[in-house]
Formats: structure tokens, C-alpha cells, sequence
């Protein structure tokens, strides 16, 4: 497959930011080793860029990310994707305004699916930015469409671009791969402050009226206009 | 408005001032992504200095530092001020004491307000900064005076620095605003430390009379002379 | 002891990879002070290569780290070996297909260990990685090999690649160093996470079957072939 | 006071590593803002050299060292000495092989002191730096001779040393200030590892005998000759 100039000079790009927010992983506390990986859909093709299987956060370059077609067939580059391409590629197939994936283990979050538990909305971040409680997604197997189903469906049913896969981790998406990053980010650090509120008695829920005022304003009225998203 | 020869050299220092305290909120563990800032009131003018709304830390510079007066209109810069403008706004025209405000959703002090409990006064350290427990401010909506009424009204029942708003976060405050980050750091180690002792058991409280005794003591002996804020 | 000059090559690589796995410890606090370490087998020779004892993380260099027979007597170097040396020695003794190991205090895995209770596998990541639960070793003293062969033992009722040596801490193996380390890495995010999910309730098992599956999978096709272990 | 040349030059010496220790202090996650200090014994003199009060660690020189007697007046420096100096001068006049002092309120370990609750010995690690339980010493204010009595009185009983005081936090010795740094970090990875093996059920004592053993042996053959201490 040859891509045309455009998408060329596109997916260029993609592998720069792609590999310049996989630092974000490791900064925020959300990965160890090499478990947790950063996608991007090209737009204008049906192409998305990932994280090189197994490769250490440390060792990736630009040059390293792999361009698979959005069935998870490697359509540009010298690694196998990360294993959970399939995964995202099924997000990006049925999520038209996905252009981010992230994935992590990160470690409260990922408690709260060891229990299949949603993470309540009880501070005003989670409002904020989840709209509610972070949703849990099915037990699923890697191997087939099984997660990214499980992403889709758990997703369509919440306003959270977080879904805590049951005995997995995070998956987290937005408009672009940073939003993603920052989802999965403020996932973490929700995940984790409502687990330390929990653990010495029971926090006060965030009114569903209060929730939905303020995930309004933050969607429309926070930070910079050119920055938004 | 034209700021007087004067006061512009004052906002050009705070800028740096405000700019470089920002530092201390990640290294600190206080804030992740943008969720957190640092303000300070211009002596001598109606004016504060405040970060940016929805920038990133480490993108921060002097020149993105936004000027407001007290109402929280914006008099110089080119980003739109942190959401927090309005309430921290309110804190300096109800508080002429005040120099400095803070504002994090640091993990374990968050947890505490997620609960509404007050940090209760069990640790040396937490008689010398807050004087007796951290106190718990009301549920308030951003977007009006909610949040700033219910930080100066907390505050006017406390020797705290340092008020816990429900299911928020923390406001801290203090004559500069490199005392009102040091309260912000010193509250979420107090509440920490309370989290973790509480986990185990029941720790033994600080009477009230060795709380006043301590706090006496740190306001007026700890420090360089110099160096006191 | 005169090594042949292509042992003495081998040495000399080696010296230089398990000075730098050992900058792995502190950045994953899987450490304090100088309380870990990592050894290599040196292959084609009954030698191992190991930290020396008390040195600091910082101010180790190749030339400092000790090779010893596989009875634990120092061969060459002007360090003392790790005190942990024996039980190292142990295991490449009764384990031909061992070529690193790893020991740490890592304070989730050792917490487990404190309780005698191996961490249940309730996480993909633990079926991945340790193809079950992470098991628990006997109490053993050091100074002769019951460490080493209660290491061995343990191990070889499980597919696990780390141990957790009751009341002490953690042996990880793998077919080279750095393999062993990756092992300590995922055990401490194991422990954690299975931590931080059962303190709030009990976290759902991952079935033999999915775990047999997973870890199968996940041995076979994960990672890039040229950079499989 | 004017030094000899003999004890200007020691002390010039400990003003480089006493200021060089403090670093140690943040690095392993022991102290907030400015709360926490080492100090060292002038052999061959009545002095110690000590952290000068409320500078933050980075702001730290070997030039702002404070050097006092032993009742705690300053004999050179431009600064405050710590406000702990009469608790630490206290110490050294009490117990002749002590060569330095560290006083931190790291979280774990000031959390078991909230509880006013001996850290039990439940890892080998506890048994080989502490020889015990680490213990628990009275409410003391500060200001008088209270705490340094509270500190060398509890040590008496223990081969510890570490004491946790009572709601305020560590006070760690040693034959030099960097053993004494050593204590503290220690006392922390102990205090929490024990914390968290505590959350989730009952650690496994490790018996008075194996105490002893361990005690015994890593006191006299861990680490190497030179640098024991």
C-alpha cells in the first residue's frame, strides 16, 4: 500500500505525536514496563498509528510506531503493532469521532475492575470530565472483537470517554490521541482519590442535577478556545 | 486600563512569581494534567495574577500569566484565566490579609472532602500549620460567588490555611502566594498522614491545649526572621 | 581462577548489563537504600556476575560488580558479593534454564509475603505474566540454602517467574537478567493493583481456563520476535 | 568561639556531607516543604552541624550549615539553627556513640506514631535494621529537653535505631549522619510495608530467635569492611 503525499505528510505527524505522548504513560504513574500503549486515527485515511509491540517506552521513536489499516493489518513500518491493535482499531471502525485510543493498566483504576465496580461520581472532577461514574466494560478476551465490542457497547451507554474493562484496565478515547491521554490521566486520578474517600467511609454523591450542570459548563466554558480538546 | 509605571513593574515580578510556584503543584504530586493553580494579589493595585485556563505546567511562562482585577475581568494578557478566577477574586476583596491563593484536588486531601470530613488535629504538624483540624467547606457550584463565599466563610471559623471544599478540592491561602503553595503542600501531607493513621486504628487526638501551645509556638519562632511569610 | 578470553568477553557484557539493570530498581520502587539486586549467569561457564553488597544503586559501576562460582565463591572483583549471593547461586545450580534473577523488598509483593498469602489472580496482567497466582516460599533464614531451594521448590509447583520468600520479599527469575527484572517489575504492579482491588471488596477471579489461555497467548505471540524475553 | 584549625577543617568537612544528606530526604519521599533535617557530631569537639531552620532543601549550601555547642547555641552560621537542635543536642550529650541525627515525619512511619503504635517486626528486614519492633516514645512538646529525653529513653529499651514520637513523627541515629539517613529510610519502608501488609489481614510474626539471628548476622557481615558503619 502507497499512500498518497498528503496522507504521507499525516501520518508523519501522527508518528511524532504519538510517540511524544507515550511519555505521558510512564510521568503519570499509568504503566509499567511496556503495558499500555497510545493510537491515533489518520485522518482523511482509513489508517491509525501505534505503539510497537513489547518496545520500552524509552526506546520509541517516531520511526518505530506502525500505520496498520483499520482491520489491524500493518500497512507501513518494521514492528508488530501492540497487541491490542485489534482492539483499537475496532473502536476507530465504529466511533467516527474517536481519533485518540489509550490504553492502560494503570493501578486504581484497574482496581476498581478487578471488581467490576464503576468508579461513583463523587468529586466534581468526575462530573466534570466523566459526566458521571466511569463506567466498567465486560470480561473479554484479547484475540478477536471481543474488547473493542466491549469498549463500544460500555461507552454508548455513559458520557465518560473512560471504560474500565473487568479484570483488565482502561480504555480511554477522544477527538484527538492527547485527549485520550488526558482522559486516561484524569481516569487514574479520579480512580484514585474516590478509592482513598472510600476507604474510610462513604463519600457524598454528586447530585445527578449537579453532574449534568457541571459537565455541561466544563465541555463548553473550560480553557482555551484554540486549546480545547 | 494602563497599568501605572509602578504597579507594572509589580505584575511583571509576580508574573515570574506566579509562573515559576507552579512548579511546586506536580513535584508535589498535587495536581495532574491542568487541575490546579496558583494566584497572587497585586499590592498596591486591585489586581491579581493567575494562571492561564487549560495549560499545561510545564507550557507555562511569565508571558501567559493572565492579569485580572478583582471582579475577575481580565486586564492583561492573551489567555482566558484559570475557572478558579472568580472564586480566588472573591477571596482577595473579602480578605485584605490575604496575598495568595492556592487551589489543587490533591488525592488524599480530596478524599477527606469527598467525605466531608474535617482532617481532625492528631499530628504535631498539623497543630504547628493549621492550628486544629482542616475544615470542610460546603458544596458550592462553580460559576458564581458560591465557591469563594463558602471559602471565606469556612475560613472565618478556623486558624486553617487550608479549607476542604466538598467533593472538590482544597483552597489554600496565605500573605504571599508562595505561603498559600506551602499550605497547599503541608495540608495534603497532614492529610496523608491522618488517611494512613486512620487506616490501622484510631489515633490519639492533640489536645486543644497542646494545639494552641504548638501553634503559638510555630507562628512566632520557626524560620529565618527573614525568611518568615 | 584465569577465565578463557571468551569467557572473560561474556564477563566483561555482562558486567556492563547487570550494572545498568540494576538503575531499574529504584525507578520502579521496587527499592530502598541498597536493598535489591540483580545477577546474571554467565553463560557457557559455572560463573554468575551479581551486585556487590551495600553499595548504593548510584555508585555502582561495572568494574564494582562481583562474578562468583556457582557455589557463591568470589572469582574476581574487589567487592564483597551481595549477601543474597548463596541463594542465587542456588538457583542457577538446580535451574539450567534460569539465566538472571532478581531479589527485592518490593513493599506490595512483600506485604503479601508478610502475610504467608499468595497474590490471587484477578487480573489479566497476572494470567499474562505469572500464568496464575504469584506464590508464596517458606520462611528461611539466610546463611546457608534454604532460601535458594525454597526459591526452587516454590517455583516449580507453578509457572510463575517470582516468588514471594515469606516474611522477606521477592526472587524473580527469567532466561536472562533482564527478563528477571521485568518479572520483579510486574510483580510489584501485580501486588499492588490485586492490593488496591481487594481493600475495597473482593475483586472477581480470572477462571483457570481464561488464565491458561491468556498466559498461553501471551507467552507465544506478545512483543516483537527479535525482542521476545 | 574560635575553632582550631584541626576542628575548622572537620567541621568544614560535615557542613559538605550533612548539607549533601538533605538530599536524601526528598529523594525518598520523607519530608514536605522544609519539614525535616539531619545533623552531625564535630568529633574531637562539643559541636554538631545542623540543618538551618525553615530553608528549603534545595536552597540548602554547606556555607548555611549551622554549627552549635552542645546545649544548642550557634557558635558560626548566619542562620537559625532547626528547631529540633535542642532535641538533637540533647541526643549527642546523652549518648556518645551517636555521630548523627535525622529527624523526618515521614508519612508510614508518622502514622503508626499518630496510633502511638510500635511498628511489629514482621519482615526480615525489620529484624536486620531494627533488631525489633521499631518503638514508640511519649508526646512530647517542643522547647525544652522533652523530646531529646523522650528519644534517648526509648532507644534504651530497644536495639532500634529509629523511635517514632508520639504524634509528630522519626528520630533516627546512628555511629554517623549518613547511617542515621540510612535508619530513617529504613524506618519508612519498613513502617510502610507493614502498614500495608496490616490493611489486609494479620502478618506473620517473625520469632524473637530469628529476630536475634538475623540481628545479629547483619549487623557484623552485611555490606563491605570498608564501608560498614
Amino acid at each position: 500500500m502507497t499512500l498518497t503525499q498528503d496522507v504521507a505528510r499525516t501520518v508523519a505527524g501522527l508518528r511524532d505525536d504519538v510517540c511524544a505522548l507515550h511519555a505521558e504513560l510512564p510521568r503519570y504513574g499509568l504503566v509499567a514496563w511496556t503495558a499500555g500503549n497510545v493510537s491515533a486515527r489518520v485522518p482523511g485515511a482509513e489508517l491509525l498509528v501505534i505503539k510497537p509491540s513489547g518496545v520500552r517506552y524509552e526506546d520509541l521513536t517516531p520511526q518505530s510506531m506502525v500505520v496498520c489499516d483499520l482491520d489491524g493489518t500493518v500497512v507501513e513500518g518494521d514492528h508488530a503493532p501492540s497487541s491490542d491493535t485489534a482492539a483499537q482499531a475496532y473502536v476507530y471502525r465504529h466511533r467516527a469521532d474517536v481519533g485518540g485510543v489509550v490504553h492502560t493498566h494503570s493501578p486504581y483504576a484497574t482496581a476498581w475492575a478487578a471488581r467490576a465496580e464503576p468508579v461513583p461520581c463523587v468529586l466534581t472532577m468526575c462530573a466534570d470530565e466523566f459526566g458521571g461514574d466511569i463506567p466498567v466494560g465486560p470480561f473479554a478476551m484479547i484475540g478477536d472483537d471481543s474488547i473493542g465490542r466491549g469498549i463500544v457497547e460500555t461507552l454508548a451507554g455513559s458520557r465518560s470517554p473512560a471504560v474500565l474493562m473487568q479484570n483488565h484496565g482502561v480504555f480511554a478515547v477522544g477527538p484527538t490521541a492527547r485527549d485520550a491521554v488526558k482522559a486516561a490521566v484524569m481516569c487514574e486520578d479520579v480512580a484514585r482519590t474516590t478509592h482513598l474517600a472510600r476507604q474510610l467511609g462513604a463519600p457524598v454523591p454528586v447530585s445527578e442535577a449537579d453532574t449534568d450542570r457541571l459537565f455541561e459548563r466544563y465541555q463548553h466554558v473550560y480553557g482555551q478556545q484554540e486549546e480545547r480538546s
